[in-house]
């Protein structure tokens, strides 16, 4: 757990660090002095600025600061430097920094780290450097680091701190104050004791405000609760923020598979995968995938080539559904001039409803007890909005080509089309779900598909048949 | 701040309450059971049922039982009714329940909430009846809750909790934990206990580890530190969210206009804030709005209709571009055939790069120092990618129509196509974010027309221009 309520420097204003400017960004006055820092090898100076700074202003400095300022800065600030603020930066930038230090300096300062910082910045790097890295610290951090390590990533194993504060439940309020006051080794924050037994099985937890209000004889047991939520060390890390999210957790301990402690998970790094989780859903869905801001114009255009691939296919689709109708927009040129329109605004009625289907599936609110009720919602929206729009294009259109056949025409399209879109963006997403594919990746695909194909051929097919007969 | 490590109910197990199904959602066994319940109207067999489940588990199961059921259950509950569990719920679902109660059970409940839920409660009711539950409530809570009210929806002196443990600087260790043990009136958490002057002024606060490592001797101001993050309580939620994201931060004091301490917010209602905010930005960039699960269709379908509307106008402009070539589509149908290919990719590829630049807006990732780096690789991107499907249509087109010039337009149509629309995708964003406008609001209707429109223009107009020649 990283430093909860912060300190600082100058006690007298209470305010945010004056390093930002008024748009949230770090002042350029700022990043032009620590350029200078950096060209004349100021070490005192540099830190003199960055000491008094949050690791995360740290990490907003070094992502601000163009690519060779950033591993110059951290090898010139040496022992000075919290790698914890290396936790705080893009993926791709944190890789490139550890990557241009020696694997010296990592050793120095992984030591310096929780556990969960520590595997932070570790499990980036190449198993050669790992091990090597592993092999200068001590005995019991090696192990416990490589034991994390173990764990897949994105587990709670992984995500785990290590340091935690563990007592015998036969033990008295006052005996644990006293070993909290004594103890050197605590971890540097802690918001819960737990309690185990003699072979480290988990017994319970007491929270401290708990221990605080009771008096010196009374026995942990009697303050303890059991554990409800203890974590197993497999389970995966979006899994857990499940569990924070659903019971309003502060931390919850790590078990192994003999059900023994082996670390806390705390809500601070659950809420960065909370975070990760709700960008993922949101950038799958614009059809990008885990790219990041700090890709260079190949890893970027690589990674969204698939997706336009898929979309193309289906393009061509929709097209040769238009092909079928040559002949007749051969001879009524307008359907070709209002036939995007129909495509069109199906598309957006059709992402509407998908966008609200893959949220709340995302979130388990839609389940098998209201899907029939959403359903049969969306069906009404479809009509309603469909009815609506149909009257106004159709309007719009029998005035614009000032043949009222042609409004009737694309009326009738519009309402069909719209139905469509309410069917596909609420089915598709539901039946990805159910066959286990990710709907926030795949449905906008299907249902943009679904709307083209049925717009076209709606408008078209009865274009062609009321044309042919009048 | 709610419970935060919850109690089991069957110590032997540990494992999460059994009324979820295999797929998260609420057996349907258990909901038969608890119709039955209702049906006979068992008080004592409910509470047996609902005494040992965690709040937000019954808010689920309200969620799950049929609208008439749900008030249902908790006039039935009646005094047993955890009111926690309301703020567990949609929106809507709560408004509804609530409406259903008489302002007796909803005063009675109120006070044993912490207030920060009270408030929850109390602020989806209308003047009138707050009014009246607030006039049945003993002068301090009524005091306190209106306090909170009084402050503007979605601040931090809405969403603060008013319970607390403040103490002078001058004590010492062993007098605040004497405190701690003797007074009945503390908060039912807490996890840092503040420092203020006896106007109530913020000076500190310690954490509470930090009081268990200290010597009973040991004065509160040797071991309290500055409060670096003191929030002011008409501070907007997110902007707080913001706080204690960045800081990593456990809990932090809000204060009045004058520093006075009034209230602390924590971690876990912060948690459903950033929720809340990523699941906006995800449902406005589908063009939804605040919609719920739980809305009606009439609801439902009125709030979807000004973002069809706007895309309707755009559409039609779109239209209008392709009617200007109406005499060339005439000549050569397959260019009303292959003309939404070019519009659609475009489209895929500007909602790519938008999706991304909204995200990095939304999390401040994007700033003046990135900005033009990020517009060179987009643009860097649009040329590569415009390139390679330029290639691939133009060769698929050429076939498919036997026609080497017809491969040859839509191929020069696509890059300009793709450009623009990484252009588009980059600089609409950032320019509606620079005007003040919600960029994930806006952006795609924008996005796009401009896709759209520079397709069918670039494809018609080069193809215009190049039959007229040959």
């Amino acid at each position: 757990m990283e430093d909860p309520h912060a300190f600082d420097r100058d006690p007298a204003n209470g305010e945010a660090s004056d390093i930002y400017g008024e748009d949230g960004a770090i002042r350029s006055s700022f990043l032009h002095t620590i350029g200078e820092i950096l060209e004349t090898e100021d070490a005192d100076r540099l830190k003199e600025e960055i000491a008094d700074l949050h690791q995360s202003e740290v990490g907003d400095l070094l992502e601000a600061l163009q690519p060779d300022q950033r591993g110059h800065l951290v090898r010139l600030s040496g022992a000075d430097f919290d790698f914890t603020a290396l936790t705080e930066v893009d993926d791709t930038i944190r890789a490139e920094i550890v990557e241009s230090l020696p694997n010296e300096q990592i050793a120095q300062a992984v030591q310096e780290l929780d556990s969960d910082d520590a595997v932070y910045i570790l499990e980036d790097l190449n198993a050669e450097d790992q091990e090597e890295i592993l092999a200068q610290l001590p005995f019991p951090e090696r192990i416990r680091l490589r034991r994390s390590l173990d764990y897949p990533e994105e587990t709670a194993g992984r995500r785990m701190q290590t340091e935690f504060v563990a007592v015998p439940a036969f033990w008295s309020v006052g005996q644990t104050i006293d070993y909290l006051r004594d103890d050197q080794n605590l971890p540097e924050r802690f918001s819960q004791i737990f309690v185990v037994d003699p072979t480290f099985k988990l017994v319970g937890a007491v929270d401290l405000d708990q221990v605080l209000r009771s008096k010196r004889g009374v026995r942990i047991e009697e303050v303890m609760h059991e554990m409800r939520h203890a974590l197993p060390a497999t389970m995966d890390q979006e899994e857990a923020a499940r569990e924070f999210e659903q019971y309003d957790l502060l931390s919850a301990a790590v078990v192994d598979e003999n059900e023994r402690l082996v670390g806390v998970l705390t809500i601070d790094d659950v809420v960065d995968v909370i975070q990760q989780e709700a960008e993922e859903d949101l950038l799958r869905m614009g059809g990008v995938g885990d790219e990041e801001l700090s890709d260079s114009v190949r890893v970027t255009s690589r990674l969204r080539v698939p997706w336009l691939l898929v979309n193309l296919v289906t393009a061509f689709v929709a097209a040769s559904v238009i092909s079928l109708f040559e002949a007749t927009i051969e001879q009524i040129v307008a359907l070709a001039v209002l036939m995007p329109i129909v495509a069109g605004m199906g598309g957006n009625a059709g992402s509407q409803t998908m966008t609200v289907t893959v949220r709340a599936l995302a979130t388990r609110d839609l389940d098998i007890y209201n899907a029939g009720r959403i359903i049969r919602r969306e069906m009404g929206v479809g009509i309603i909005n469909g009815v609506l729009f149909a009257v106004l294009i159709g309007a719009v259109a029998g005035f614009w080509f000032e043949d009222t056949d042609i409004g009737g025409v694309i009326a009738a399209a519009m309402i069909i089309n719209m139905f469509a879109a309410a069917l596909a963006g609420i089915l598709i997403p539901l039946l990805l779900d159910r066959v286990g594919a990710d709907p926030a990746v795949s449905s906008s695909v299907f249902v943009t598909a679904v709307t083209d194909i049925v717009g076209f051929f709606s408008f078209l097919g009865i274009a062609t048949w009321w044309f042919a007969l009048s």
